[in-house]
């Protein structure tokens, strides 16, 4: 089942993309790796994971963000399809300083992403807590991914 | 206009830049991507942003490392005409658990990068809260540029 | 020398890893690239640095960190002497918000990958400070290598 296809069965909804809030843009394509930037979960989704925030809420937020992430992948590619292999997470945690459960925050991106791309899905990952985010949000999710 | 041209018109300044603080290089280039090591600005542009330090300074701070990393490409390339790209930017703000301007204060790097190279310039982005900085430094900028 | 016979020579002593604590892999290779995940040193690496620990003790984290990059690497590839050049370095300190001398920290890593490849080891390189890490580890490192 193609990448497209699967989107649908899963009956996820890729959200449409703000514009970026800075001077950059979403992605670069160099050679045949396609660079994101970082994105975050929707603005309602802000507090400090391990004080105001569950690991389990913001297990959503980290998805919500790679949601956010397949919609740019969209936007760049002619199709998700196009997608040869995720290569790399960054997910960032705006967590209190002895919070110690980053990876099961971002496992929420890393599950969708191999959910929607199977194999070509499992990808290298960092998943660490950060001082501070933009706006607050509770999670953000950079990646890199192979297109064809 | 060329980017070396461009420099000039613009009255931009860059720095020399200090040997690295660290058993590092400045930058390593594999294939057509140099990959440059993340840069702070002046020794005494520390202190926390978000309190000893506002986001009109700090965004001064960017441009300042930014100005460093072109420093580094002048060095490595022939020219900074050979920059075909400016492919990601990690802007890491030394800032207090609460601050949410991060992609502001970056925009200093983002704004003299576009400046620079215009088009080429407009690079993939993320703009975060870090715990610390090196020496208290305000800001510091990675990137990842493709070349000629 | 190869590399193979160094790390016999130096008498270094690379370590099992566990499997991923997280839905994601150990690396990726995308062309002559390997993107290898964030690595911490051994369980009982745990605390802030600046505080509960010494810049010398997270200089040794740090070490190993690497040195479980290095049986990452052993692993994915036939043989360490296919590592062409570690290009790049993303060091990560689980750091006090004063806290300094991340460059200090992440050295541990560095010099152990120039003692184990020589030229081929000279990276670029970030050594910042988190907010917190998974597990509350002290040091994290995360690299990207050219392959044969």
């Amino acid at each position: 089942m193609s990448a497209d296809d699967r989107i649908q069965e899963l009956g996820i909804k890729v959200p449409l993309i703000p514009k970026p809030g800075g001077n950059y843009v979403h992605a670069v394509r160099t050679g045949s790796l396609l660079y994101l930037s970082g994105k975050g979960p929707l603005d309602s989704a802000t507090g400090k994971v391990g004080a105001d925030v569950s690991v389990e809420q913001a297990y959503e937020h980290a998805r919500t963000a790679g949601l956010n992430q397949l919609s740019v992948m969209r936007n760049e590619l002619s199709s998700l399809d196009e997608v040869v292999r995720v290569v790399k997470v960054l997910g960032m945690v705006n967590a209190t300083p002895d919070f110690e459960q980053q990876p099961a925050v971002i496992n929420g991106c890393s599950d969708l992403f191999i959910e929607m791309f199977a194999a070509a899905g499992h990808h290298a990952r960092t998943a660490v807590g950060m001082g501070s985010l933009p706006g607050g949000i509770t999670a953000e999710i950079e990646c890199i991914v192979e297109v064809a």
